[in-house]
């Protein structure tokens, strides 16, 4: 199956010049989506990996049916002030402003290689945070895993010393 | 399995005099995940069920590992101006101000029965406004699964002529 006929090209969006990579076709079709979990639970068997942390929102579309088949605990990545517990938090910038991202300071256990999960390697700022976030709550990364890497933008230079796997490259 | 032993009560969050429950513990045990998509896959063998749509972000958590585990199309359900294609869309009305909700149009087919995943039922609002959404995308509503209800908040009255099932309830 190549995977890369399930996703659609829009120009233009969100702004003039970009050209997006819509992912809803592969999460319309169960059997490019489950292909897509399975080939992402493939890529990481050699990593050891104790559990999956996905961003919020896209990520958990691809971190929770990973962490369900891989049968790993599943640690979601939320925007600030969403998570009741006590939490690990970090800044980033993104193109206009910055945001904060926290997650839970007793969901990752002390060493636990966690797989961090994704739709899209762009420019790395997100990943780049979250992989600070899982250090800060003395976890290790195994690994960052995507659906697509936007190969042109540099995101893999930024995360260069983590093990980094997509399933398409553009 | 209880699930409920698997939700965490977290007193004044996000604002004092609320109890929140906190599904992460839940998600953090690869056994009580699990359960709990599978029991969502049983409680929907009835429906007919063709495809599932969750609301960004924690529907996500539930309705992509569901529409796996199921082999149903997943659609997403997303802020205004995330979905790229052309859209549905519909405002609805929260404690302060409003939101509009968007879901590709083209997702839904004529006449499919539609399963809305989220995790909490609590007023119905974000809910109901789903429901919409559905149906001017020229869907049925088959039924809407939740991993917890919150009973005394009316979200059932609010949604009452759609079949509405939950795992565990307050």
């Amino acid at each position: 199956m190549n995977l890369k006929d399930y996703i659609r090209d829009i120009p233009d969006f969100p702004q003039p010049g970009i050209l997006f990579r819509d992912i809803t076709p592969l999460l319309k079709s169960p059997e490019a989506f489950n292909y897509a979990i399975e080939q992402m639970s493939q890529k990481c068997q050699n990593l050891q990996v104790d559990a999956i942390v996905a961003v919020e929102s896209r990520g958990f579309i691809f971190g929770a049916p990973l962490a369900c088949q891989m049968g790993k605990p599943f640690i979601p990545v939320r925007k600030e002030g969403k998570l009741p517990g006590e939490t690990v938090s970090v800044a980033y910038t993104l193109e206009y402003g910055s945001n904060v991202m926290e997650m839970h300071l007793a969901d990752v256990n002390e060493g636990d290689r966690v797989l961090i999960v994704d739709d899209v390697l762009a420019t790395g700022g997100t990943l780049l945070a979250t992989t600070e976030l899982v250090e800060k709550a003395g976890g290790q990364v195994a690994g960052i895993g995507l659906l697509i890497e936007l190969e042109g933008l540099g995101g893999r230079n930024v995360l260069g010393h983590y093990d980094i796997f997509s399933l398409i490259q553009y």
